[in-house]
């Protein structure tokens, strides 16, 4: 961990490159790496599954994933069609856990055109579904690695893949039923990943901004971080989907691609960090800890 | 993840418990491990290394490691005696990552008398430190598991034995020289386990209370999460050592041992959890999801 001295804070990453010719053939870092990624290695997110939830502190963008979950995702479409979120608010903050929202008190009535969904907690390998595999293994799983930009794991014996709990990933609350949940309660991952939730929840996707807004907020003193009293909540003004956003409003958010050349050049630079202060290098990395790295569409 | 209704709510554990019975030999749950614990199952903490950090949201309650960074930690405890951080401030606060303090403005010059420490980034396997190996391996170090409350890994072919960066863990700030960290700079993580920072930093301790009030506080705009601005800092109102504290004003913690029974038993209805919500139970567990608990010593 850093000291805070002045030299580095105004000098940053410039101070790195800048020292980097004295060592021997130090790799480029992360950053350079980043830095020197072409647009090919990017894709653009689909406006039709980018939700953006306004929150009195800011906007939090969150990626669908309609791959892994077909039924929970197209509930959460015909909800922010209705307008369903609009006016709820976020009702519990764990600490290390979840920030989740939903309907407290009731008041918003569940269309009945809401079809049940099946658990979608996990779903056959396909190959439609790239799977860019990690070395360094998994104490949860088989197999892990990203499908399409997200964290995710197989059992090739089974043939089934799944989402993993990452922090920022979306998953839809749900009582003691595995088929109970509608879509209509989400929560986002704020700690160190639980992946003990993994195949026992139906995750939905993953925020691409905005994480900080939530991570941030006050923990809840009731059990579960559930907030103790009604003003404590955060209240939701809405939740839209990007193409129903007025243009000059979008983020055109692009996600780094997960299945290139330059992605794999990025994780072992995460692997094996040279940057001048590191000592030692890991040389491995938990699938948690590889960031998925997201920027605004250059104009 | 639970949904939120109102039933659950009130009734909480108690009725995971009325039902347990329905279900063919439930095993008992980590709730119930917990309340079923024996005074000899806890260890009281050590007054003359337990800090509290005051802010002004509240109190921050730290336990040192002085068997694994024997220098750092006499330099902090040096540090506190002389009030060296009472009135500096918290300067970084990254997202999924750290909070961090120290002197900006240099304007606490450090005591001429403070000894420099050598890099205490592991330190020799011995036998008066007890450790608990967890079954499930890890993507970093050959061994995982518990010496004396604390998460720490172990390479039986070097024979040397670290800390892990878990959440809560708290850890000295230093410059690219391993040996800059004098303990003048605490950071505390607050995010998904960064374990790549294993043997590259010193561990001094684990936060045993109060840690939400670090991980809730706003996210720094500058790089690395920095504030921007000095007013956005949170002041450190002081730092003491919990034997200079009157003792009305104690909080008098107990950790959980974790070379007992008890403690096996605790992380086995974590690595299976049985609770009716749980379809799958993992089967597994990863280090930093080991919950090591503390409690106000019984009167």
């Amino acid at each position: 961990m850093y000291r805070t001295n002045a030299l580095r804070l105004v000098l940053g990453a410039a101070f790195v490159l800048a020292v980097g010719p004295l060592r021997a053939a130090a790799p480029p870092s992360y950053a350079d790496l980043l830095a020197a990624t072409r647009p090919s290695d990017w894709r653009d997110t689909d406006p039709r599954y980018t939700l953006y939830v306004e929150l009195p502190q800011g906007r939090v963008v969150i990626e669908l994933a309609p791959a892994f979950a077909p039924g929970h995702v197209r509930n959460i479409l015909e909800l922010v069609r209705r307008h369903y979120f609009d006016g709820l608010a976020i009702l519990r903050v764990q600490d290390n856990y979840v920030a989740q929202w939903g309907d407290a008190d009731h008041r918003h009535p569940l269309p009945a055109a809401l079809p049940a969904v099946e658990p979608e907690f996990d779903r056959p390998i396909a190959a439609e579904l790239p799977f860019t595999r990690l070395a360094d293994g998994d104490v949860y799983a088989p197999q892990v690695g990203f499908t399409a930009g997200l964290p995710a794991a197989r059992d090739p014996a089974s043939g089934r893949t799944w989402l993993a709990h990452c922090y920022g990933m979306v998953g839809v609350g749900r009582d003691d039923d595995p088929a109970s949940g509608s879509g209509a309660e989400l929560y986002v991952v704020i700690g160190h990943s639980p992946r003990h939730l993994d195949r026992n929840v139906a995750l939905v996707g993953r925020v691409l901004s905005g994480i900080e807004l939530l991570s941030g907020l006050p923990r809840g003193g009731a059990p579960m971080g559930f907030y103790e009293q009604p003003s404590q909540r955060i209240p939701i003004r809405h939740i839209r989907l990007e193409y129903k956003v007025p243009a000059a409003e979008r983020e055109h958010l692009q996600v780094i691609r997960t299945d290139t050349p330059a992605f794999d050049a990025l994780v072992e630079s995460r692997r094996n960090r040279h940057e001048s202060w590191f000592a030692r290098p890991a040389g491995r990395i938990e699938l948690c800890n590889v960031p998925i790295a997201v920027r605004k569409a250059p104009r």
